[in-house]
């Protein structure tokens, strides 16, 4: 390695393999350098055609903050975050440039949203691990896409954005600092060479068992509280309507 | 910040600032101990509920890098890059433990596939973050959403899988190292404050003339290049026939 240019830097991989999400922050304040500087790694991350097809929300108003925290899932942490940055996979902004210059364009379609979800989750990651360069702990919140009627309302979406990542930000409480990061799948269960295939049964149980979990006992209670639950099928029945002006 | 258990790591900042897209690699294979550092990084991304939503393809079989060079959009370069991972968003793996446990299940819909597109270009982009730190260069291909027939067939995709994000990495030749970073969007253009709003024409005007660029010309170039082009229209073809399995 020591010919590149860029050698090994441990203390990035080390950060990368030791974040865990945060959800309980101390009141302290993120400094406005702190903000900048995350923010423009956010937006030094890979973008497609350097397009940026995202648009960030900073949401300041502690009035909308608490909503949030209602609308996602009942979860009142979002509420007390002392940072909360909604990132908008965001297909109207170049369509207005292309509208305001004159050039013929079409409607957005599934493609064009799934390259600007992926577009915004790329700049909210690097957003994270900038965060937590910086001492700050970070979650995402997927409960972002329920409640699609009373969010777009609250926030003023445009038919051609979709939430694609809600993450809350702030320095950790010293409880949060002492929570295990919770255990991986070994590498055999999510990396394949060449081709997708299904996992076989026994395969299916020892990436289970190599979490230290039981799957007999495991499976069936995730699926119930999780795959089956109510805010599961609410974030379904949301997300089939975002796509809604994107599938005409 | 001196009283935070994790100080600045200017590091880091430094990287994410820095990182420029690489399409042209040196011949140096990328030795095995680095490739799994920078797997155990993506591992170690957060995802929903600890579920790992996604599963890495490893594409080793010099044909198949070929003809993924041709299916997505003609880019020779990914069939001569050293390592080029896909990370598919994975709806079908935890489906399946949900049947071997017996668990009552619904079929997947499209808020599980936008969660797990999300949850896998969060592993992703930290595979990206890492390699860079090993002074590895990277690109995403976009266009890997393309040609789905074809692509489908080649990899033996599963209807309740979705091709999320193709990287190609390896270490970057000398030129690649000498290019400039594309120019991004001034803050003003990309945060706003508490609610979305469409940008004024004077606003869509100046972001892209902070760029450097001149709307009258770039715009409509762009537009009929990029948005109206052939590759987008196919593009959009087949996200949504992949989004069929997940809206029925």
């Amino acid at each position: 390695m020591s010919d590149h240019p860029n050698p090994a830097t441990p203390a990035t991989i080390a950060e990368l393999l030791t974040r865990t999400s945060v959800r309980m922050f101390t009141p302290a304040p993120v400094p406005d350098g702190v903000k900048a500087s995350i923010l423009d790694c956010a937006f030094a991350a890979p973008t497609a055609g350097a397009q940026q097809l995202y648009t960030i929300i900073d949401v300041a108003d502690p009035a909308i903050k608490a909503t949030l925290a209602q609308t996602c899932d009942h979860q009142p942490f979002i509420a007390s975050a002392p940072w909360v940055l909604l990132f908008l996979a965001d297909c109207r902004r170049w369509l207005d440039m292309y509208e305001l210059a004159g050039a013929p364009a079409r409607q957005p379609g599934t493609g064009d949203l799934l390259l600007a979800v992926v577009d915004a989750t790329i700049a909210a990651q690097n957003a994270v691990v900038a965060a937590h360069a910086y001492g700050l702990g970070s979650c995402y919140i997927g409960d972002i896409v329920e409640q699609r009627e009373q969010v777009v309302e609250l926030l003023g979406l445009d038919p051609y954005v979709f939430p694609a990542a809600l993450l809350v930000l702030g320095y950790p409480t010293e409880q949060q600092l002492r929570r295990t990061k919770p255990a991986r799948f070994p590498r055999e269960a999510v990396v394949l060479t060449d081709r997708y295939r299904r996992l076989r049964p026994d395969e299916l149980r020892s990436a289970i068992q190599a979490r230290g979990e039981d799957f007999d006992r495991t499976i069936p209670a995730f699926c119930k509280r999780k795959y089956m639950s109510d805010f599961a099928a609410e974030m379904n029945r949301c997300v089939r309507d975002y796509l809604r002006p994107f599938l005409d």
